[in-house]
């Protein structure tokens, strides 16, 4: 591994997007038992197996890359030695249907940014599939920050999956529209104020709703040398 | 497909079992983008690639079957040309740790018993699995009935998956474990009895819990021929 790249997302995208032209490309997925091949034409198990494919990827192209150990956690990539910058997620989506994928369960994300504020800044690899019978294409391919992909909704500050007054996920907007009704947010200050103006609407906020956005401010402060 | 053997559930799993040794066979899963190759680790796409590898085995050995135009309904295959009878589901688990299957969502089961109630007699192919590293291997396969995976659980006359009072899904229990604190139901009617009695404890039930079982019973009488 000492040998590899260390590249920026931004590095990442354009290599996936003008070198390796992405959008032109085809595959499929398949699965073997006992010498019986199918080509899989669903859509459900698309997004776990482009990330298998993107380590692959990375793999070949020598650049540098960590996961977690344990896959359920944040980030999907490391693309550095550091504990605290780097981040690459993947989020992936049926290009026939708006963005559905879940940019992370609420409470965590907010937990998690009270230790590691710099989450903020992490990148968003997003790629719209095609699965036709079982052909699979991507149709686009999208390098986001969070606020970029994120909006406010109705009443809502943000966008949000709420299930009996229960926030489970923040939800993305869909930020390629021309005929949006909200906007995605303008910085990383107005997504976190529209975090930070939901928490008090939410009683499973109560036990870290108490200055949160002062102390991921400060914490980030403390962490970067950066005034947000 | 007009050649197509016609098979039972309890044929299908004994071809699976004693013919193709199912228990012996190693398999894995691809997915290929532009050239790149990736084997899948994972574990959370195994499910419903499995589902589209048996839709080719069954196939290949010129099995009659049919699948709901929607992917997401009950049931995952049917085995006749009949709308009642025939139901097969495919449930797949890790075989590291205990069965974590939906058996069904609980408010789709119970509503679609009053009209379908031949639903219960489905069947339930079952298959544990390993995957290491990239090695996708079938530890176990069942077949089993409904009645045959539940059982109650603490307080519950039902094992269930519950959040906030609000129950989403019904669970299996560890069928196969000699040290299960509930066993699972003798038989059907006493798997129902456990759905009628946790209907008065929930809200969500309302719209449909009176006469639930009674309803589920005259209309199986009607629908078969059958007294419960």
């Amino acid at each position: 591994m000492t040998t590899n790249k260390i590249l920026t997302a931004i590095e990442i995208h354009d290599l996936l997007l003008n070198n390796f032209k992405i959008k032109q490309q085809t595959g499929k997925i398949k699965i073997t038992l006992g010498g019986i091949s199918a080509e899989y034409k669903g859509k459900d198990a698309i997004g776990d197996l482009l990330q298998e494919w993107l380590s692959e990827w990375l793999s070949y192209n020598k650049i540098y890359f960590r996961q977690p150990t344990n896959t359920q956690e944040f980030p999907d990539f490391l693309l550095t030695a550091s504990a605290n910058s780097g981040f690459l997620e993947l989020k992936t989506f049926n290009a026939n249907a708006s963005p559905a994928f879940d940019i992370a369960n609420f409470d965590s994300y907010c937990t998690s940014l009270l230790n590691i504020p710099e989450r903020i800044d992490a990148d968003y690899l997003i790629l719209s599939y095609k699965m036709v019978n079982s052909a699979l294409s991507i149709d686009n391919i999208w390098l986001k920050k969070v606020w970029e992909i994120t909006s406010p909704s109705g009443q809502n500050p943000l966008k949000m999956q709420v299930k009996r007054n229960q926030i489970y996920n923040i939800r993305p907007c869909t930020w390629y529209s021309n005929k949006l009704k909200f906007q995605p947010f303008a910085n990383k200050i107005d997504f976190l104020n529209a975090i930070s103006n939901t928490l008090d609407s939410y009683p499973q906020c109560n036990s870290y709703k108490n200055n949160w956005l002062h102390n991921v401010k400060s914490k980030y402060f403390y962490n970067t040398g950066i005034i947000l």
